[in-house]
């Protein structure tokens, strides 16, 4: 069984802060402020070029890679690290749509995160080979897979609602039709027990900064299912990725397995940053983070929607549906996440209406999500969130 | 003038190092010390999800890329910074072929950093446009341009010669036969004064670990001539790219200017410190730079070639034609690097047989120089490359 206690020490949280936000961007893992210094001082300032080796900087992105892999259910040697989401998106299709070159459409849904579609509409602009990017309602997607497909890229998580589509069934479908699958994990990775192997979907990518406490614009990750990794071509073929990075040859060979996606020179700074944040999942069992998570999202839920009417529930109410956060919709939302972040809850606030709170029991307990709901529910019932009124307040107190 | 002296003073070198590989990563700026542990505690460890907008690092960028504009000739609000130069590469080639629709040569010089090629060979084989990439001798570029070559990309300072092409005149003759020019500065930039203004290029691109000291993994810059800024369309076209982030548009809509050629979350830490690295260049004029850098050049050379006639000079002997880099040929070149490393100079070895010293006005002054050619001169005559020689005289030291 985790220990959460012993999970929950290694991170600050500030003072009077309940942290609803690990899902946008996670806390500081306290041994970040130790390993960022070792690798500034002791290796970039003492090492000098010599870090590459000595240190083992060189190494460091399928060395990451691998211990995110054991997270996301995927073999060590098939992930590697590098870039941002946004490029590894786009590494994952333009590869993923030479493995399918009889096709011509990409599916995708409209609860997608955005630079997701973004990055599709640039590639497929690019190509001028006659793509179309095809978007339908998330629930939609199972009805519309067709042999017309030639990929299916998809956010497990919708980074709005928290709504989670069921991984095995759609890539099982898929597979059924010849479509080429790839999953944006960005808000799954560490929030929600993930299959890759036993789904077998093509490609997965995803980011480091939310659940897996990497730091603000931690290096993303992308995984290719192993006996596909030695044949993708990667678009984005850099010198990194080369047979012989240091031979430099005039002509790309690529690496083999996982490492030809790797790009440019790596993040190193960041990459140590983060790996220091791995460490806080050793001995994490993703199964008990899933369970207490829907632990503290039911609690959320519950407390909310008793004392909040106002407050409708936009996250699916069946937890097996959900992901690891909450939202709700509400008209003054952005006002309302404003006056919870003044009183020290923080979540945060997407357009046009809903506020979303993250739930990550590495470093949340019981006791956090009972404090944030009775802020929230003191701001809702005293409409602290309505200008005039939290003014008024003010005066008095 | 310059106060190198001060300059000095502002970086680490660690004891009874002769630090000779600054182009190839630079040292640790004192600064950056302070500034990554501000960054990590201070912002990340108590702002949270606030320090996008309370630390403005989502500003970060094109503030750091408009304190880089400065130093090659380009105006603020001309450069962004992010990813990688493998990256970079691509973004400008993928945009510059479409500025030239009607043309499918990409030219380079076979004396071009590899990763250049590469990304071009990846567009190319991705573009199945009928695009071909053709390189040629550095020397013969000038008389290879013709109306058939849609974009020349050329890297202005050759990695292991130090070789140096004349911009202007080579934009100016490209420009004159209607061929859109990317120029890549990651040997030039913060190494010998750039006019990008001046020249007139389209697009440039560069890094900033290697004469910008801003550490292992540091972000790359891009560059596009403002009167183009609105018009190019990223092909990575990411969220960080379009015109309002935070609206979730689901259609792509292109930043005003420069920002566009933005693409995912930028890497908050490693830019924070590459901003603290950029203090050592206030008050810094490149003209400065390039007088000293000129001296100790000259001052390296002349030693070299006094007391090691076993090395042949390969980088140009005419200092106009030269970055600010020095390499010579030798066949034991990687054993001699060794020995040298181990005598603490360090500098690198290019494949085959090229040794390559770095000359950095920033923190290196004549008794450096001075210092480093004595160890050399050392290693060769007395033969401490050669394995054998060199068990012998420390059995007997």
């Amino acid at each position: 069984m985790t220990d959460f206690a012993a999970t929950k020490a290694l991170f600050h949280i500030p003072g009077n802060v309940i942290y609803l936000d690990g899902n946008s961007l996670g806390p500081m893992p306290k041994a970040a402020i130790e390993r960022s210094r070792q690798t500034i001082e002791d290796q970039w300032g003492e090492m000098l070029i010599r870090g590459w080796n000595d240190a083992n900087w060189m190494d460091l992105p399928g060395r990451v890679g691998s211990r995110i892999a054991r997270l996301i259910g995927a073999p060590a040697g098939s992930v590697v690290m590098g870039d941002t989401l946004s490029i590894k998106v786009y590494q994952a299709l333009a590869s993923a749509l030479e493995l399918n070159p009889g096709r011509k459409v990409v599916l995708s849904d409209n609860g997608n995160f955005p630079t997701d579609l973004y990055m599709a509409q640039g590639l497929i602009d690019s190509l001028k080979q006659g793509h179309v990017l095809k978007t339908v309602h998330p629930e939609d997607v199972e009805a519309t897979l067709s042999d017309e497909i030639a990929v299916l890229m998809l956010t497990q998580v919708d980074y709005r609602t928290g709504r989670m589509h069921d991984m095995a069934a759609i890539t099982r479908k898929a597979h059924d039709l010849g479509i080429v699958v790839i999953w944006d994990l960005a808000h799954s990775a560490g929030a929600v027990p993930v299959d890759l192997a036993g789904c077998n979907a093509e490609f997965a990518v995803g980011c480091t900064y939310k659940y897996f406490n990497g730091g603000p614009g931690a290096p993303a990750f992308i995984y290719v299912r192993p006996d596909l990794a030695d044949q993708v071509r990667p678009a984005l073929s850099g010198w990194m990725g080369h047979q012989a990075p240091f031979a430099f040859d005039p002509d790309y060979r690529p690496a083999p397995g996982i490492e030809r996606m790797r790009v440019g020179t790596p993040p190193v700074i960041q990459l140590a940053i983060l790996d220091s944040a791995l460490d806080a999942w050793d001995g994490v069992d993703m199964a008990d983070i899933r369970q207490k998570s829907i632990v503290l999202c039911e609690q959320f839920i519950a407390g909310v929607e008793a004392t909040c009417p106002m407050l409708e529930l936009v996250s699916p109410r069946n937890a097996e549906c959900r992901g690891s956060q909450v939202s709700f919709r509400f008209e003054e939302g952005y006002a309302v996440m404003q006056a919870l972040i003044a009183h020290g809850v923080i979540g945060d606030f997407r357009a046009p209406d809903v506020i979303r709170f993250g739930f990550t029991p590495l470093y949340l307990d019981e006791q956090d999500v009972a404090a944030g709901i009775e802020i929230l529910a003191d701001i809702m019932k005293n409409r602290l969130w309505d200008a005039a009124e939290y003014k008024k307040r003010q005066a008095v107190t």
